[in-house]
C-alpha cells in the first residue's frame, strides 16, 4: 500500500504542515499534495489548507485555545481525505537547534528528545514549540516514526574559528558558540547547485537567505564554512523586526539607562527593531518599504543593503574570493530592487547584473533557478527559490523509510 | 617668553601626561620633553616620568589614595624643573566621547563641560575619568586654557548607514548609534598618509589600530567612512580582554541562565574575554601568546586573525575595493607574525607581503613608516607608528594658541 509523509514546522502559536507522497511519482516534481497552517493556537485557532494550485480545501475556526494534542488529533483526521488512499507512515519536523551533538537529521525517540530538551536554553523562543508536536504525536499516534531536521546541523562543518566567540572557554564549552541557522534552506540550495552551476557548487559561493529572518552562508565546495548568524537568530543581518549585529554595550546601556530586563530587551531586539524599527513603524515588509516614499522607509532599505554589503565582504574574505552569489527566500526571490542594489554594491568583487534577467527573476516556480548576472560577470549571480520542506521530506524518507 | 603644553590622558585609576614645547624648535621632530604616568590613583599612587631617551627623572609613591586636585597640583610643581624656563600655557586632554555634537577638538569651558557630562552614560567607564582632571585644573590653575580632543570626532564623517544600528529610531535619536573610537590614532595616520603614500591618502585605505583595545577604520580620501567599533569600545575586533562583536542573544542567555546583572556582564565582556578568555587565561598580551606552545594560546591567535580577516573584507566592501592597509598601535607595530597572517589571509585582495620588510618593521622610530608589501602587491601595506599625543598637542596649539 502507498504511503504518505507529513512535514511539520511548529512555531510559538502556529503549526505549519505539508502532506507529501512517501515516493514521488516517477517523472514528477517532489510536490506536496496539501499545505496548511493552524494560526493563533493560544487565542483564536484558525486552520486553513490548500492544494498546490491554491484552492483552499480546509478551513476551520475554534472558539477557544487549542492544545497541541487536540490540534494534532484533529489534523490527522482532517487530512485523511487528502491521503488519496495512502497511509501516513512518517512525520518530519523542523527543529531549530541540534546543538553540538546533532550534525544531521535524526530519528526522534525518548533519548533524543531528552537531549533536545537540554538545548531549550539555547533557543527558548523556538525549541519548546518545535518539540511539543513531537511529543503530542507520540501520544496520539504512537509508533509513527518521527524525524527531526535541525537548522543548525548544516553549519557543523564550519572550522573552529567560525564557531567561537572571543569569550572565556568555559562559556564555549557550555554551548555559547556560533551555530548559524537557516541550515535546511542552505542545505537545499547546496543540493541544487551541482545541477545549476557546477562551478558554484565546487567553488566559493555566498548564499543570501533573505526572508523575514535573514542570514548569509559561505559555502566552500557546497559545505558551510561561515554564517552571519551566531548563537541565536538575532545576530548578523538586519531583518524584518530583528536588529542583527549589535554592540553588546547597547544592552548594558538599555539595562543601566532604561532599566530594561531580559524580556523587555528581547522584545525590543526581536520584535521592534530591524526594518520595522528603522522605518519608524512603516513596516517590517520589504514590499511596503520599497513602495513607500517616506524617508524613514528609504533609510531602512539603505541600511538593509549596507549590512548585506558588509557581510558579503566578510564572507568573501573567509572564502578567499567569490565565484557565485545565490539569492533566496522571500526578499531574495521576489525583491528585484534589493538584488540590484546588493549587486551594485558588489561591483568591486566583479559582479555585473543582467538587469532584464533580474527583473524577470522574481516569479520563479519551485525547482526553477535563473542566472541574473551578465555574461561578463566575474561572479555568477543566481536566484534559486528555497524549499526547506523538501529537505525535511527527503531526510524523513531516508531515515524513516530507508529511501 | 617661550611656552609649553601638557597633554593628559586620564583613565579610571591612571593619569598619563606629556610635556611638549608650545612651538617645536625649527627643524626638529615634534618631540615631548617628558612622558609620565601616575598609576593606582585610588590605592597606591605611583608616579614615574622619563625623558625621551628613557631616563627616569621623576619617581614618587604615596601611602594612601590621591585625589585629582592633589595629583594635578603635585604634577604642576613637579614638572617645573623640566619646563626649561618655559611657561605652561595650555593643556590638551584626550576625551573618549564627543557625542554627535563635537566633530572636532574644542576649547573646554563650563558650557562645553556640562554638555560632555551628558555623554557620561554613553561611556561610563571612561568619560568621567577623562573629565575629572579638566575640572581639577580649573580649580588649581584657573585661567589655563584647556582643549578637549575626542576619540569619536574623526568618525563623524561616516555616512548615515555606517552610524546607525537596526534599532527603533527613538534609540538612535537618544544617542544609541555607531560612533567609532581610536579617532585620534586614525586622524594621526590620515595626517601622515600624504607624505607616506599619496595613493593611499587619496584612495581606499583600511587602518588597523591593534593595541590592547583594537579597531579598524576605512578611509576614503583620508576621511573615515566606517569603523569596526560601534556604540562602545566593546564592538568589532577581538581585543586583549574584550570580546568584540557578540551576538546580543548571548547577553540574554547570560541574564537568564547565569543570572548575571549588568555589572557582572560588563566585567565578563570587558575584562575576562578576548585573548585572555580564549587562551584560557594564558595572557591578554599578544607577545606571550605568540611565544606559547599551548593550543589555547594558538586558538586565541587564530581567532584574532580570523576576526581581522572578516572585518577587512567588510571594510573593503564599504570602500568598494582596497588600495592600502596600515598597521599601527602595539600589536600592529610590533607583532610581525600577526601582520604576516593577516596579509596571508588577504591574498585574495591582491596583498603580497615582503617578508624581509615585515620582519624589519617591528622597531620603527616615531615618525618613521615602512612599506612591507612586495613591489607587485596590488595593495600597499604599511606599518606606521601611531601618535595620539602628537595629534592632541597639535590641536591644543591651534585652538589655545592660534598656531
Amino acid at each position: 500500500m502507498s504511503q504518505a509523509i507529513v512535514v511539520f514546522n511548529a512555531g510559538s502559536s502556529s503549526l505549519k504542515f505539508s502532506l507529501f507522497p512517501a515516493t514521488p511519482a516517477l517523472g514528477t516534481q517532489d510536490e506536496a499534495w496539501l499545505h496548511g497552517q493552524i494560526d493563533g493556537l493560544g487565542v483564536h485557532p484558525h486552520l486553513q489548507a490548500h492544494t498546490p494550485d491554491g484552492t483552499v480545501v480546509l478551513q476551520r475556526d475554534w472558539p477557544g485555545s487549542l492544545g497541541h494534542d487536540e490540534a494534532l488529533s484533529f489534523l490527522l483526521d482532517a487530512i485523511q481525505p487528502f491521503l488519496q488512499g495512502h497511509t501516513l507512515c512518517a512525520v518530519g519536523h523542523r527543529i531549530v537547534h541540534g546543538g553540538t551533538h546533532f550534525h544531521a537529521p535524526v530519528l526522534l525517540d525518548d533519548a533524543v528528545l531528552a537531549e533536545l530538551d537540554t538545548l531549550v536554553p539555547l533557543a527558548p523562543l523556538h525549541q519548546p514549540h518545535n518539540l511539543a508536536p513531537v511529543r503530542a504525536l507520540q501520544r496520539v499516534a504512537p509508533g509513527l516514526p518521527q524525524v527531526g531536521c535541525f537548522d543548525t546541523a548544516f553549519h557543523t562543518t564550519c572550522p573552529p574559528v567560525a564557531q567561537r566567540f572571543a569569550l572565556p572557554r568555559e562559556l564555549h564549552e557550555a554551548g555559547v558558540r556560533r551555530y548559524g541557522f537557516h541550515g535546511l534552506s542552505y542545505e537545499y540550495i547546496a543540493s541544487q547547485l551541482p545541477q545549476v552551476d557546477a562551478n558554484a557548487a565546487q567553488g566559493r559561493t555566498v548564499v543570501m537567505h533573505l526572508g523575514n529572518g535573514a542570514s548569509m552562508c559561505a559555502l566552500q565546495g557546497a559545505r558551510s564554512v561561515a554564517s552571519s548568524m551566531g548563537f541565536t537568530a538575532l545576530d548578523g543581518l538586519m531583518m524584518g523586526t530583528r536588529c542583527g549585529s549589535l554592540d553588546a554595550g547597547v544592552l548594558l546601556w538599555l539595562m543601566d539607562e532604561r532599566g530594561m530586563d531580559a524580556r523587555a530587551i528581547e522584545r525590543l531586539l526581536y520584535k521592534d527593531s530591524g526594518l520595522l524599527g528603522v522605518s519608524g513603524g512603516v513596516s517590517s515588509d520589504m514590499r511596503t518599504l520599497l513602495a513607500s516614499d517616506r524617508v524613514e522607509a528609504q533609510e531602512a532599505v539603505a541600511l538593509y543593503v549596507h549590512r548585506i554589503t558588509r557581510e558579503l565582504g566578510a564572507l568573501a574574505a573567509v572564502l578567499g574570493g567569490l565565484d557565485a552569489i545565490v539569492f533566496t527566500a522571500g526578499i531574495g526571490e521576489h525583491a528585484a530592487p534589493i538584488r540590484a542594489q546588493v549587486c551594485a554594491q558588489a561591483a568591486w568583487l566583479g559582479v555585473r547584473l543582467d538587469e532584464a534577467a533580474n527583473a524577470g527573476a522574481s516569479a520563479l516556480d519551485d525547482g526553477q533557478s535563473l542566472r541574473i548576472s551578465a555574461p561578463d560577470s566575474a561572479v555568477a549571480v543566481w536566484v534559486i527559490p528555497t524549499d526547506e520542506e523538501r529537505m525535511i521530506v527527503q531526510h524523513t524518507r531516508r531515515l524513516a523509510l530507508g529511501r
